[in-house]
């Protein structure tokens, strides 16, 4: 019998002795590998934290305490641990279990996440809950090193000078970012880094004595914890005690530290910094942790094939001007950007999960000149709303931003759609917003929008639609497909217009207009439609976008036509296929025809 | 002649000698009492500024190093530097100069700004246009202590271990922050404040030995600097030298700092504490510099009659239920949460300029069973979209958002002005959104929203309308006010509430709607009305916000009435009245009965 099948329940681990507990970990890796193959998912950095989240289940009760992640990528572990073993192998998949913590799925999941930088400050928010209610349970939140430097924790971290006991930060250290990324925060704490030889201690102490009662006497918890917590004066100011650096893949260390820790935390918040390998236990995802996950992002990160093109177009265009340099906020894999930072390499920035600081920064770079192009997921760029209106358009400064991942996106679900940018984006002055369905068009879109020295969106998803000969971005705003007499379909993003091209296929007098470009609208395209019907179709919430925009003209200009919108409910949209969302969304040929009937 | 009359240009102030200097210091400081006493605007903050504005201007060349304020309310004695001086008295009045920094404005203000932790992250925007057009010029960071701890402040403090040469932060220091709030940085910052006795000793050599050659020498450019530089590992992470602390008042030293300092940092970037005295110069301002401008608070923060409602009614509610909690990011007294932390210190917390972690610590606690209530202006709110997205509204969190001053907002002009929530807010799912337009309403609002154990938006501006009879939120979502014939007109807010009685005043016909819940539309008095025109008046932008809901219900339901929709136009409102604004932006009785006679 594996020890996995005894994983019955929510803290069944805590019957098992280390040498079960070891081989555990082996095998909740191997179902990890197993089932990532077949669904996709999260590999290197739920490889990396088998131990951690073992030991943590072993030394808490999270029925009890509470278990909070930052970014809920790294879960898979604490899914199976937390009384979803059977389930496990239906993550992301429509029905199945989320690929990320979801208080709705189980109440071991206390606080839902998906974008960076939210552990610490919603753990305080429950330390503050359980004070004032008068409860004692702990709270632990586990962060990953390119999470940490997200501008909401750190906020988080300096938010007073006095943090509420039994609050444990873990320091989830994969090395990925702290040794490779510059940033100054990993700088400070790489120093601590290097004073690991604490631990090599220990472990050469055991060397000579083995397990033997002198090796313990000398090797004591309260010893040993003397040994790694260290002076210092910066997480001494912010209220924490700064534990580290422990081998997170040494389940036998990492038990005897955390049960020290939760002892220590009694007294006084802990930060307790761990180092684990990102990929651990497979070698090629040991040996290549940023092809499964690239160095400061968190997601799966393939290219999709515009974001290909917008790399290989970057370059091209860097060759010819200098003034353009390329940013991205910890997903240059993702956005196609590495290839700007391999062949352009003075010409791109990779800031890390900090899209706030990205957009201010671009701000910045075209006041002073430059050309910035923001290459940041639709679902992340929302993070930087308030940078986008307040710093770019506002100014009306020249910076580009390319939103990729735009509309429905599958298996990640609800915290990381990117139905809401044209929401976001569509009432801000001064910008422009161009949505290509072709990755000639994106090339066409960026030269376009890097031409008119002024904001520009471009959003585009994954993965382009048919290919089409289409006028220049300059000449037409949008490219009218197909006249048509009675119902004209203005359609947005290659998926839609896939969809039109479905719809006009099976119902006479369809027209079909590729409207590539959002805002502003093509005012004169519009005022020579002759139809009566005008269907919009965009992969975004069906409030405040495209549609919206076109019945607010239409109702403007007093045109006798009836506007129908076809976009995402308002409602968050669980994991699944992008099929299946698109029908979950009434985005098909079926549900357009139909409506189309009635009209 | 007044020392003032000579600064006719920029860089006049470089001709004038060190006596002439102390005597504008005076000259400006009495200029911005008496300018905003008329025009009103931040005062504190810019008495306390002002010697370390000439020190800058002296030993700076701003018509080629650039200056960058963080939120820019300290920008006075920089506008009548640099060129400004005849128009000052316009400050914040229509077609005057701006309270704050704006590029359109002058050359001079590098990069605009109004909300809080810009500048460094734009700063090191401009550092990487410089290197690579291969300028040199200098670039100053000018920031609060209230506003370094904005997220987006530490992720550009935090970016990169080297940072740029010729690169000087500059930590003005007032004392209000870092003294009395418990923030941890501060708690760092502060182990530096203790040391200023370094400064005291240069003045003491003074006083022994005087100006003689002797002092001079003994206390010398450069062996003064040594003495303030510390040994700081953490900014010497983050890739600066740290200067300090340095007296902000002193002008002779200030000069002789800076200088230095411009000097330092042809090697490396510093990052220079100065302390000043807020409210400098006018005794009743130092003496109460928080009536002048709230600890935290960088904004003119009277409260408004809706605010202070706000405060008494949370108060009183907070004595029935300990669960709630009333938390606001550094605007106690604005927002009229001065009140809870007078009356209910336990159920109050001020997180300082950090908007996002207010929200994500707000989810945090709703997790965990209390009842958060956020009071953040609506200019202010938008900087935490993403947190209200993705931590609130996607876990249907039990969260009240307080968005007050929303609408136009008069003289603070572009940067501050409160016309997107409704376009940011309403397309997230599971969001309920009111607008009351009475304080009474307010209250009502306010219960009503703590029953439904859901995301909840309150937002309204600084000043109620007219008193009326109401029914409850719970009874009925819509206030029907007048019946109308051929127009019903559902306004949002009290100013637009009583612009539609000035209308219904003066035209038959017309019937009046409060919509005071902007979301979910009230669908059943939708359906119920006769009117064949719809107006929707709404102080927020005519895109994205509540009469593009409508228009999209009426399409969708397909209901044939002319749905007309009247808000604030699709482009940023600069400074002047509420009423001149009103008037920019159509939202006028007799706009409205223009477009009524022709429709």
């Amino acid at each position: 019998m594996k020890i996995i099948d005894k994983i019955k329940a929510p803290n069944s681990v805590k019957q098992l002795n280390m040498d079960e507990l070891s081989c555990l970990a082996q095998e909740i890796r191997a179902q990890i590998l197993q089932v990532v193959k077949e669904n996709g998912g999260h590999l290197a950095s739920n490889l990396g934290i088998v131990e951690t989240t073992i030991a943590l289940h072993y030394c808490f009760d999270f029925s009890f305490d509470k278990l909070i992640f930052d970014v809920g990528h790294q879960c898979y572990a604490h899914k199976i641990l937390s009384g979803r073993k059977d389930e496990f192998s239906s993550i992301r998949t429509s029905g199945g279990i989320s690929g990320f913590p979801d208080r709705a799925e189980s109440e071991f999941d206390a606080f839902g996440t998906g974008h960076a930088g939210t552990s610490i400050a919603a753990s305080l928010g429950y330390l503050a809950a359980r004070d004032k209610a008068g409860e004692d349970y702990f709270v632990v939140s586990v962060v990953g090193d390119g999470a940490l430097v997200n501008g909401l924790n750190l906020e988080a971290l300096t938010h007073s000078n006095v943090k509420p006991k039994k609050h444990i930060v873990i320091l989830n250290d994969n090395g990925m970012s702290i040794s490779k990324n510059k940033n100054g925060f990993y700088r400070y704490l790489s120093k601590r880094t290097a004073k690991r030889g604490y631990l090599r201690g220990k472990r050469g102490l055991r060397k000579i004595f083995g397990d033997s009662f002198i090796s313990k006497a000398l090797i004591g918890f309260r010893d040993f914890i003397k040994r790694v917590v260290k002076k210092d004066d910066y997480f001494e100011s912010y209220g924490y005690k700064y534990v580290g650096v422990v081998d997170g893949n040494n389940l036998k260390e990492l038990i005897e530290i955390i049960n020290d820790v939760k002892y220590a935390s009694t007294e006084k918040a802990v930060f307790l910094h761990v180092k684990t390998t990102k990929g651990k236990g497979k070698k090629e995802a040991e040996e290549n942790a940023e092809t499964y996950h690239g160095v400061g992002a968190l997601y799966k990160s393939e290219a999709g094939n515009f974001s290909q093109t917008l790399g290989d177009k970057l370059c091209e265009l860097i060759k010819n001007d200098n003034k353009i340099v390329a940013i991205t906020a910890g997903m240059k894999d993702g956005t196609g950007l590495y290839k700007v930072e391999n062949l352009c390499r003075e010409n791109f920035v990779d800031v890390g999960i900090a899209e706030e600081f990205a957009l201010t920064y671009a701000a910045g770079m075209a006041a002073g000149g430059l050309k910035p192009v923001v290459a940041v997921y639709s679902t992340f760029m929302q993070r930087a709303y308030d940078q986008i209106l307040h710093d770019v358009c506002l100014q009306n400064l020249p910076v580009v931003l390319c939103i990729d991942r735009a509309g429905l996106v599958g298996k990640d679900g609800k915290t990381h759609q990117g139905v809401f940018d044209l929401s976001y984006l569509t009432h801000l002055p001064n910008l422009t917003i161009l949505a290509p369905t072709t990755t000639a068009e994106l090339e066409d879109a960026l030269e376009y929008a890097l031409s008119l020295s002024k904001p520009v969106a471009i959003r585009y998803p994954k993965s382009t639609s048919f290919l089409q000969d289409a006028p220049k971005f300059i000449d037409a705003p949008w490219n009218r497909i197909k006249e048509g007499e009675k119902t004209t379909i203005l359609a947005v993003g290659p998926n839609m217009l896939s969809l039109a091209k479905e719809v006009a296929g099976e119902v006479d007098g369809v027209g079909i207009i590729n409207a590539r470009t959002v805002k502003p609208l093509c005012t004169k395209t519009l005022d020579k439609i002759k139809s009566t019907t005008i269907i919009t179709l965009e992969e975004n919430s069906v409030i405040g976008g495209f549609g919206a925009l076109v019945g607010g003209y239409y109702a403007k200009e007093n045109i006798n036509a009836k506007v129908i919108n076809f976009g995402v409910k308002d409602q968050f949209i669980a994991h699944g296929t992008i099929d299946e969302q698109l029908k979950e969304n009434g985005l098909t040929k079926e549900q357009i025809i139909k409506v189309l009937n009635k009209a």
